[in-house]
């Protein structure tokens, strides 16, 4: 058989680990430094976990996992009768009891409210790990893909966007991409717009219209809110609202004339601009650092980074305060490498209301994209093996060990070529692994030292290796 | 609802996570010392690449996926047709075409033999990753699990094998597991106990035997062999061979007398001295080294962890020559860490035939309750937070905001409390959070720092803060 991979999934080699690694430790180490911890939970969740939580959309692209032993004579009968059910969508626990997790965010409320007695609150949870859903594979969308996510649970303080303002700011400058933009937006004020427009029940409605602004256009957007019984003056004031424009004190003064006597619409802009303020003064308290400038020489204005958004909705029906979302360098047309957003009450879905929470996420597969297109990752591997010892008849000896034996306890990753072929192979080997130097000899105390790049080589004490390798002076 | 797991499955939390951490990042930093790289691959393949690779025990065990879609028109009439077949234990891909991986060879091998014209051999890959078992979940079994795998193929070379015992006792000897056995034989050996015991085609039935002796006792494997159709002079010889006892040069010489005229046997005992003999010099070299020998109290005998065992032979039917296999120490009773062996042609299986190759695997959930139970893990996490800023009216200002940056910009991971509750409360979140230092007021340019383990308080000059913590005098 010729063996292939399932549609959407993908292999990894050793250059693409080392580089997701290096985007994976970057965002780790920053969430470890604003006191996130790190959770893991299973791939496979109950079924009832996950059905049901992400609208009818969601739940046909949640991956089932078929029940082991169907065929046993005491499951076959129930299968059988079952198999219909199953066929009309229904979810049916005699086939399929567990399924793949399709986000981060559903599994951590599960986890939040089955130990919430055990947990101190505010819990600063990250997670790494992969999801699954069954969409149809294209461009930079995978059928099993990471995610990134940090979340605080159990506060309602805005300081937790401000703290994820700043995570994003660092995170992104150590990766390189200095001229992306953060995009803020509070679900307050699209609850005001829908309440202008017909009523807040219509809110899910204008929400998801507008998110897909960027993508159909404004007509398209009208279409879609009057097929969703707005009227004529309803879409109008929509328009208005998307048309807001100018600078973020700007954009402030128009929404606040727009929705004057709505306290629904206050509480949104008290919260953008508390974040705004807060966050803009974080980033530029960054940017003053000395060794921060150096590397900043991309964005100039130090606010650019965090803008207002009115017209930033984000799908998901489960935000109610403030929304953010990041988008990758404008030269880049990758357009969202990450967002995020205030719920109320996530783990209420478990039976345990009542913990408000915020929480960000991180598109890493783009991130991966955006690095390789600005060629941000570093260029050689830390971690690679520095010298191999050709394989010789002299050499594959008792001497040949001791040193591979001294130069790993000195940490200098290291290798013998296992079979004695000819040594033309042997240094095409060093090549391809980009191994920079090679030991072509053993002689009694000395050996020959070979950098694979200048192309030099020299006689030198077995005693001196460790030290010509780590200050090459061939 | 009342959330739970799937049976079998398990959440890690903050401390889990950094100590399964702490074990993936010693053997992910010696499988790279020794020169291998990674290599992900997804948690699904196309069901053809799994089923029929580990045996029938082995296929009733493999987590299918159920496609996506079968409610569709288009589909449904072919499920309902097939359905009958899935029932009787077939593969039927109009209802699954995806599985959950089951190990890491069968992937590794599958991607070796989808890439291997761009591989340089011999290729020397590690794989750190889940794999899903439907196994009846009991103590220290489970259905998702990581594996951690190192194997090197396209060599026959025998250093492979040594370098592998150096990789075992060096990751071991990391972690603190200092009294562990390493136990070899080869496959070659079984070998020539079959041809004398009814012939090559008894030999996995003998291996499988075996292989159960520590379980259930040679009187039970007797009655096996016999079960298997072994005449009672056969299984007398079986049972000379299991009694084999002594030093490893003693059980070295029984078995040649045993085998005497066997060219099979010639070829495992010779395999056998060359790994012992390179392998016990490895070991005893390290240990000659100065550092290793403060770690080393427990091990006086510098050879006790390498040793020769006729009675090891693994289950699985691919391997080939050394097999190996490491064992926690005595006193602590959980038996297999780890294991490994030679196979000839894995890639065999999907149309490339001819790559030999050799692997090594950890068991690192057990290798993890060995740990627990031994005390071995590190005290404390060097990643935590180690200072916490009260929220009180005064301090959640810009001065705290200004000092939370300067003290992660030096890396030193820090928060502020988002809520302005009772400072009782706070204090509490740094100690369960064990939080070291907490900031309980800041008044223009200086702050009071509290040390929660020494109950210890001062006031000092902001720009003293981070000495302060790296050097504490409170």
């Amino acid at each position: 058989m010729k063996p292939s991979l399932p549609q959407g999934t993908r292999d990894f080699g050793p250059d693409a680990v080392y580089k997701r690694e290096f985007i994976f430790t970057t965002i780790k180490n920053v969430f470890e430094l604003y006191g996130f911890q790190p959770l893991e939970t299973p791939a496979m969740e109950n079924i009832d976990t996950l059905m049901g939580k992400y609208g009818d959309e969601g739940d046909k692209l949640i991956f089932k996992i078929l029940n082991n032993g169907l065929d046993h004579p005491s499951k076959r009968k129930q299968a059988e009768d079952d198999f219909e059910k199953l066929l009309q969508g229904k979810n049916i626990k005699s086939l399929t009891e567990r399924a793949l997790k399709y986000d981060l965010t559903i599994p951590f409320a599960r986890y939040v409210a089955m130990n919430h007695g055990q947990l101190t609150f505010p819990f600063k949870r990250y997670q790494i790990q992969p999801v699954w859903r069954a969409d149809r594979p294209q461009k930079g969308r995978y059928r099993e893909f990471f995610q990134c996510d940090a979340d605080v649970v159990g506060s309602k303080s805005l300081i937790n966007e401000v703290e994820f303002v700043s995570i994003y700011n660092e995170v992104f400058h150590r990766l390189g991409i200095n001229n992306y933009e953060l995009r803020i937006n509070s679900r307050n004020i699209l609850a005001a717009l829908a309440e202008l427009c017909g009523g807040i029940d219509k809110m899910m409605d204008i929400t998801i219209a507008i998110d897909k602004l960027d993508k159909i256009g404004i007509d398209k957007v009208k279409t879609e809110l009057s097929e969703k019984g707005l009227t004529k003056d309803e879409i109008n004031i929509v328009e208005k609202y998307i048309n807001i424009n100018g600078n973020s004190e700007e954009k402030l003064k128009k929404v606040k004339e727009l929705f004057a006597d709505s306290p629904t619409a206050k509480k949104g802009i008290e919260e953008i601009e508390y974040v705004f303020s807060m966050g803009s003064m974080q980033l530029d308290s960054n940017q003053q650092t000395e060794n921060r400038k150096e590397r900043d020489d991309l964005s100039k204005n130090p606010n650019s980074s965090l803008l207002i958004d009115f017209t930033l909705a984000r799908g998901l029906n489960y935000y109610t305060g403030i929304i953010l979302e990041a988008k990758a360098p404008a030269e880049i047309k990758i357009g969202s490498i990450g967002g995020g957003g205030r719920y109320d009450d996530l783990t209420g879905l478990f039976g345990v209301p009542h913990i408000p929470g915020v929480g960000i996420s991180f598109g890493v597969d783009r991130i991966f994209d955006v690095m390789e297109e600005m060629d941000l990752f570093p260029k050689t591997n830390a971690s690679g093996t520095k010298i191999l010892f050709l394989n010789t008849n002299e050499n594959t000896t008792v001497e040949a060990y001791e040193m591979l034996g001294a130069l790993r306890r000195k940490g200098i990753a290291s290798e013998i070529y296992p079979d004695p072929v000819k040594p033309e192979k042997q240094f095409k080997y060093a090549e391809n692994k980009n191994i920079p130097f090679v030991v072509r000899e053993i002689k009694k105390n000395l050996c020959v030292l070979k950098n694979i790049k200048s192309g030099k080589q020299k006689t030198l004490p077995i005693d001196d290796l460790v030290r010509e390798i780590n200050n090459p002076s061939i």
